[in-house]
């Protein structure tokens, strides 16, 4: 949980007798206060875990990644749980790591400028693959998309909003309103409301038609939130667990950032639904509920930093500068 | 420079016909085709340059740095001078990577809870030392800085507006206005101005009073803008090259992200001005004046992309997400 929440740059760590009087919370402490009813446990069904292949020290390397749940996004999801119970992604590879960017992952030899070999055949059953949709025209008012409005332009993945949205004061740079729903940061107009690229967001790599990403290819924000990619590309979960394996990696020397040196590619063992894992091997995560009065203390307290080593509190924070807490809890005892 | 300029996620890398008919040019493309009077080279004598050990493939790994300018934060910038010039920083060490937010370099043995040697001593002649400047009333409204305003609460890194900022449309979530004064993004309200955090800026660790920083300590930014820093910390500087070396460290597991294994620390060989290396030696680069309308152009196809693989153009920018561009020059030929 230590990565989705920022600390002071404090350097000495004992805090002065003057400043214990009466500190206000920081946004940890409130997080950590949080009663066990203001967090909500992420379905099994909903969390990937992907496996690379261990590092030169010998080290495990293991990712976990929570789908977005519905009403956003869903087109992609099912093809990527397709794509992940049909063993596609076993044995695909990291291919792109750039600085302040992305990572992303998926068959070598398709759509990067390294590739060199054979594409790997997509399992039968994907919505929206470029083999069936792949738009030809490009005039921005005619996105036909065969007909399937879900995988098109107008189902880029923001749905209208009718329902409850807790907004944070802050301005937003790059939409009307920014807030959380279901524990997921998004934006909004007035009419509509879409998911936002923050740091560890999945998202699906898609060519130059707006419908062609099937989901074989995916990547994760690994810098400053790339925003203007909102409403641009389909956000599809986000790293919950070991984004520092893929933060980490060496920058690729390439072309926007893709590996030249094809030994770079870390390898991807195998990913699984956590609900296809032995109950023992299931790795269990909560969300801290954005709706609950705890999580709006925990934000109040991002945009306005009242804890000893603050001076001058910002008074606002932008959307990816709050942090969905996520928190792993112990499995239940085996009966 | 390829840091600098965010690419589309191009999976597809040829660019269908109808797209090519009349495109809208990139970001990138502004950029290259600026002319040479938009550029500004940085005085050698603003340029750190930091040799890290090799890497275990033997790899160099060479960081450079850009001290920011008057009238921002001239006094830590001394500081990093004196500290240069006497040879402080050589065989410090990288001791902190904390995942989407900072690496931080300085003495082993200070200001960290993995510490356990003594302190390497600092060398006379610093403002602002924590032996005699070190403030121990936390009263934040009497913050009397043994009478130094530079180095005190009232002296955080921000100064009157008095002087032409561009502004960007796009609202801020951190402050009333952002935009960018002589190359540097900051925000700014009706009184005054100050630089913010962005993706590789570099600034001076403190403890808990405002003016416990030197300049022996310093950090950058490798994640999303933890722009809740600004003004409770002094920026100094910014990565202009090779923050893929501090970017790619492995997280450290200890509290704070500090390597909890002291064998991690990456050794600090040499910093110096790049003034002071041999002509042959100093690297060369120039930033896009944020003055002219190249830059504007620039920062305007940031905020609304309508190059081909943009479907929706976001309509704004954040400050961090319009990075100034910076590219490395050739050397003169000696005479």
């Amino acid at each position: 949980m230590k990565r989705l929440l920022a600390a002071p740059l404090a350097l000495a760590l004992t805090i002065p007798a003057s400043a214990q009087d009466d500190p206000a919370p920081s946004p940890n402490q409130i997080v950590e206060s949080a009663k066990a009813s203001d967090w909500v446990a992420i379905p099994a069904e909903d969390l990937l875990v992907m496996t690379l292949a261990p590092d030169v020290q010998g080290n495990e390397r293991q990712v976990v990644i929570q789908l977005m749940p519905p009403p956003f996004s869903q087109g992609w999801v099912e093809n990527i749980r397709t794509l992940v119970r049909t063993g596609w992604y076993d044995g695909i590879s990291i291919n792109r790591v750039q600085d302040n960017y992305v990572v992303q992952w998926g068959d070598p030899n398709v759509d990067n400028p390294e590739a060199e070999g054979e594409a790997k055949p997509l399992p039968e059953g994907l919505k929206n693959t470029r083999s069936s949709d792949y738009v030809e025209d490009k005039d921005r008012d005619q996105h036909s998309i065969g007909g399937n409005r879900l995988y098109g332009y107008t189902a880029m993945p923001r749905v209208r909003v009718d329902w409850g949205l807790h907004e944070i004061r802050s301005e937003d740079a790059y939409a009307p309103d920014a807030g959380f729903v279901a524990g997921w940061p998004v934006a909004s107009d007035s009419d509509e409301i879409w998911p936002v690229h923050c740091y560890g967001t999945v998202g699906v790599g898609r060519g130059y038609s707006p419908d062609a990403g099937s989901g074989a290819e995916l990547y994760t924000v690994i810098g400053h939130a790339p925003r203007h990619l909102d409403r641009n590309i389909a956000i599809v979960g986000r790293v919950v667990e070991g984004i520092e394996h893929l933060s980490s990696l060496p920058r690729g020397k390439g072309a926007l950032g893709f590996y030249a040196d094809l030994t770079k590619r870390v390898p991807v063992r195998w990913v699984r639904l956590a609900s296809d894992l032995p109950i023992a091997e299931q790795p269990r995560l909560e969300f801290l509920s954005t709706k609950k009065r705890a999580f709006r203390r925990y934000a109040d307290a991002r945009a306005n930093r009242h804890d000893p080593w603050f001076i001058e509190p910002a008074g606002g924070a932008d959307i990816c500068n709050i942090p969905v807490p996520v928190r792993r809890v112990a499995a239940p005892v085996a009966e």
